[in-house]
C-alpha cells in the first residue's frame, strides 16, 4: 500500500506519519511506501519502506498531478493555510484552500483508468457560523463566518461531488480545535486554547485574549490522528453519501480549561494564565461553535477524550516526558 | 442608477428585462443605464435609458473586469450552466458556475475604493438532497446530489464570505423550479414539470419521465422575476449575516400538477401527457427537495403563488394570451 501525505510537515502531519510507521500497516495491508509533501520540506523518520520527501506549492498547475503519479492507495490531505492567515491574506487563503484542492481532486480525476484512491480531507469545525444551536447536530446547515471556514466548507461540496461520481473514495472529517497543540504557536486564531495549557506547563507565561466564559469543542493530537486513521479504513458502505463527518469532542469553558490545568499542575502554574483580551480575536471567537452533538461520527467507531483533564495528561505524557515544570 | 444583468438572455433574464424597463426605476431611483450580458447576444429592447449588449463569456479570465468596469450599482448573476448541462459535462458546469462566478466576485472586489454594489445571485434547491425532512427548514444543510447544486452552494459560501468582507452587498436566493417556463424545453433535468403543462395548453404532445407520485416545489417566472426584484431592493439590515434564502413556493405531487391540468383545461388537454419512465432523470429528481419551510423569505417579505391552479393561469395569461389550444 502506497500512502501520500500532503502537509505532512505540519503538527498532524508528523504525528500521523509517526503513527503509520509505528503500526507499518493499514487495514492490515503492509505499508511499502510513503509520500510525505508540503510547501517546506518535511522531516523523513526511520521507516521499515521507503519514504519520499516532496517539497512543492500544490496550488500551482501541474504540482499536484506529479503527487499522484504514481496511484497512492490512500492520501491524506492536510495542506491548509490556517484561519488567523487565510483571514488576513484572501488570495492566498483561496489559493491554497481552494484552488489547491481542487488541484489535487482534479489530478486523481484526470488519471482515471478505475483509479479511486481513499482520500481523507481535513475539514473543520470553522464551517459553522453563530448563531446555531446549544449543540451542533450532523444536519445543521454550514455558515462560515470566516474565509477559513468558507474554504473548508468548499473542500467538503467538491469532496462530495467527487465521490458521488467515482473519482475517488473521500471522507471529510471535521476536526474540532487540536488541544493541546505542542510546539510553538501557528497562525490560527485558535492558538490560545493550547497556549494556556502549554506554555504554563512549560514554564512559561501564556496570554488569554478572551473572556473566560468562552465555550469551545477540543481534541487531543492523538484523537486528531486516531480521527485520521478511522477515516482512512472505515468501510465506505457504512459511511453513505454524506462524507463529510462531525468529530467527536470535548466541550468546555476557558474557566473550565483553566480549573482542569489547575487541578493536575496546581495554582502555580495556572497563574501563569495573563488575561489580555484582544477585540479581534474575540469577534473571531464570538462566530464559532460551543459544542457538538457529533452521533453520526460516534455511532461510525471516532472517538474522543471524555474530559480536558485527560487532554491534559495526555500532553503531559506524549509531549512533556511526563513532567511538569513547577 | 446602473444595472448589470449576467445571464440576461435567458428566461427569467428576459422577463427581468422587460419588468425593470416597465417599472423605469428600483427603490425610487430611475434607472440610467442597463448592461444585458450573456455568452449569446441578448435583445436589446426598447427602453426610455441606454441599454447596452454584451457578449462574452464571463468565466475566461478578465472578462468579467470589463462587465464591472462602470461600477453597476445593482448586479443580477443569472448565468448558469443548467443541471442536467452541468452533470454531463462536469468541466463545462464547474468553469461557468464557479471559475464565472468567482471572476465576478473578485472583478467586483479589485475594484475596491469603496464600491460596494448589490449583487442578487440565483441559487437553486439543487443546493438539498435527500434524504431531508418533509419540509426543508430554513437551517437544514446543503448536500446537493449533482454537480449543478455543488456549484451553487459554492457560489452561495462565496458570496456569504464576500458579502461579509464588505466587498460587495450580496443576496442569494434559491429558486424553486420555475414553472412554467416558456418557449422551448432547456438542457435542465426538471424541465418536464413545465413541459407536462405547457405542450398540452399548446396542442402538442408533453413526456412525462418519471411516476406521479413526485413531489416538487414550483413557483411562477413571474415569481421569480417578482423575488429577483424583492432581493434587488430589500433593507440589507433585514437579511443579517445570513444572506442566502430559499424562496417560497408551491409544494404539489405530479398528479396534483395534472389534475390543475385537467380542472382548468379539460381531460383533453390532460390526455396529451405520454408516460415514459426515464431511470436517468427519475435517478437525479429521486434525490430532489419535494417541500419548503421558506419562513425566513416569507417573513422578508417574498411571496408566491398559493395554488398550482394559480400557476397554471398565470402561465395562460402571460404567455398564451388567455387561450387554450383544445
Amino acid at each position: 500500500m502506497q500512502i501520500l501525505i500532503l502537509g505532512a510537515a505540519g503538527m498532524v502531519g508528523r504525528k500521523l506519519t509517526e503513527r503509520l510507521i509505528g503500526d507499518g500497516r493499514v487495514n492490515g495491508q503492509p505499508i511499502t511506501r510513503m509520500i510525505l509533501h508540503d510547501v517546506v520540506e518535511p522531516q523523513t523518520p526511520q521507516a521499515p519502506f521507503e519514504i519520499a520527501a516532496l517539497t512543492s506549492d500544490f496550488s500551482l498547475a501541474g504540482e499536484a498531478d506529479k503527487l499522484v503519479a504514481n496511484r497512492p492507495d490512500l492520501i491524506f490531505h492536510l495542506a491548509a493555510i490556517v484561519s488567523g492567515e487565510a483571514e488576513a491574506d484572501l488570495d492566498k487563503g483561496y489559493r491554497i484552500n481552494l484552488d489547491g484542492t481542487r488541484y489535487l481532486f482534479d489530478a486523481i480525476r484526470h488519471i482515471g483508468d478505475g483509479y479511486c484512491p481513499r482520500l481523507v480531507f481535513t475539514s473543520s469545525i470553522a464551517v459553522f457560523g453563530a448563531p446555531f444551536p446549544e449543540a451542533i447536530g450532523d444536519d445543521f446547515f454550514l455558515t462560515p463566518l470566516t474565509s477559513y471556514g468558507t474554504q473548508k466548507a468548499i473542500g467538503e461540496l467538491l469532496l462530495s461531488d467527487y465521490t458521488r461520481r467515482g473519482f475517488f473514495d473521500g471522507v471529510g472529517i471535521r476536526l474540532p480545535t487540536i488541544c493541546v497543540r505542542p510546539g510553538k504557536p501557528n497562525k490560527a486564531a485558535s492558538g490560545f486554547f493550547s497556549g494556556i495549557i502549554r506554555e504554563p506547563l512549560s514554564g512559561q507565561e501564556a496570554v488569554l485574549p478572551v473572556p473566560e466564559d468562552v465555550r469551545h469543542a477540543h481534541a487531543s493530537p492523538r484523537s486528531a490522528v486516531g480521527f485520521l486513521m478511522h477515516a482512512a479504513t472505515i468501510d465506505k458502505a457504512r459511511i453513505g453519501p454524506r462524507r463529510n463527518l462531525t468529530m467527536p469532542s470535548v466541550s468546555v469553558t476557558v474557566a473550565e480549561q483553566i480549573d482542569a490545568l489547575r487541578h493536575i499542575a496546581g495554582d502555580k502554574v495556572a497563574a501563569r494564565i495573563r488575561r489580555e483580551p484582544d477585540p479581534n480575536i474575540m469577534q473571531m471567537v464570538a462566530g464559532w461553535p460551543r459544542r457538538f452533538d457529533a452521533s453520526r461520527a460516534e455511532s461510525l467507531g471516532f472517538k474522543a477524550e471524555k474530559s480536558f483533564d485527560e487532554i491534559i495528561r495526555l500532553h503531559i505524557d506524549d509531549e512533556l516526558g511526563g513532567k511538569i515544570a513547577n
